[in-house]
């Protein structure tokens, strides 16, 4: 099965967390919407004008006739498809909730620059960006990963369900990527209590598929117009 | 299977999707936080005294040993086994695909009254939340709505999927009565242009299971520690 990846072609963004899949199975997929031709595509599958089951936005994944949309969705479908997730019902499951989880810290952390409205540039929401920003490296971030710590600390580890790395450790190495690039300082002093999500951090990194893509041109470079921000000001 | 849901026992909130279907299909559960003996249990399993595999927050429902947090991953469990979502796969990951775009507006909703942090309360961030919910209401409900909306024509309607009604009407039913609620003036300009998600809302109303609930005490009236709250400030 060849795959056809849709997504926003100037960003890692949510994209990202599937293109990591993508890239660590060493699977055949098209990055299909960094042609002009594939943009257009794109725009055109999400308006609905052939489909009968239009995404709400991109992400979006084209495998076979299935269109499936939602990042942590796609993650699921791919998972056992990519050996990145058992078959098992029950794992699945808890690896989703696990990737759910991710979903909503990646919003939170969007909303560090953007906590007013997406339809503002950041410099329109400079101040409540701020406070944003500081109740969020304060509270809701380490208490996010917090959380993974304790969950990869209860599978015995290394990886968050155990012995075998998942989808789900792909994207805790995207976490940390982004919010080292975003937020350097306050992620110095939050990580000292991280010590298993900083091991699956390291040892994603060193995985064939995931070291060959960060050294490709496939890898965008973390920018100001993606979910992960160096606004130093919002910085510790 | 008996099931226990657990959720905070004073609101609605990401519970309530879940209870909707619960209700609906007379499925046998426990409310089981609802008393204090529950809401400890709750709290434990979140500290993950004796889970191996504890959840973040609630919702989580208990399913023999199964516990599955996040309410669009509960749902996408429960739909077939309540018949509330078709078997095949495609179908499934669609429903899926759906419910997610109801837990991402659910959140965008939840920040109307919450843009800074969950840790301040409402009256703390009172100009910050009329600039989101202004935002909120010119843009972004009519985009998530206008969405459903074009979903349930493209599927030939009434429902989302077409003929049978599934777990994301009844999604779409708290949706409009959580929205009426918050927003009744906003609501009725927006409405105007959503006759089908409308008719939605009006058809799961009628479903004897979920009439029945609503007449009854276990339907917990909208308040303001819940996602959907009346600031007539924040409205129109």
């Amino acid at each position: 099965m060849r795959y056809a990846l849709y997504y926003w072609p100037s960003i890692q963004g949510r994209g990202e967390f599937v293109r990591l899949a993508l890239e660590d199975a060493g699977a055949a997929y098209d990055d299909a919407a960094r042609t002009k031709a594939g943009m257009d595509r794109m725009m055109a599958m999400m308006k609905g004008e052939a489909e009968k089951r239009p995404p709400f936005a991109p992400p979006f994944l084209k495998a076979g006739k299935l269109v499936i949309a939602q990042a942590a969705n796609i993650l699921f479908y791919l998972g056992p498809r990519l050996k990145l997730a058992p078959r098992d019902e029950a794992s699945r499951l808890w690896l989703h909730q696990l990737q759910l989880t991710v979903t909503d810290f990646v919003k939170e952390i969007h909303d560090t620059h953007h906590p007013i409205s997406t339809g503002l540039y950041y410099e329109d929401q400079k101040p409540q960006a701020k406070q944003y920003a500081q109740s969020f490296l304060k509270e809701r971030a380490p208490k996010y990963l917090g959380y993974f710590e304790k969950v990869i600390a209860k599978s015995g580890g290394p990886y968050v369900l155990g012995r075998k790395a998942t989808y789900v450790d792909l994207s805790l190495f995207q976490l940390i990527e982004g919010l080292r690039y975003a937020f350097p300082n306050a992620m110095q002093r939050i990580e000292r209590k991280l010590p298993g999500v900083v091991a699956v951090h390291d040892r994603v990194a060193k995985r064939p598929g995931i070291k060959a893509y960060l050294a490709s041109t496939r890898r965008i470079a973390f920018n100001e117009g993606g979910i992960f921000r160096r606004y130093p000001e919002l910085d510790d």
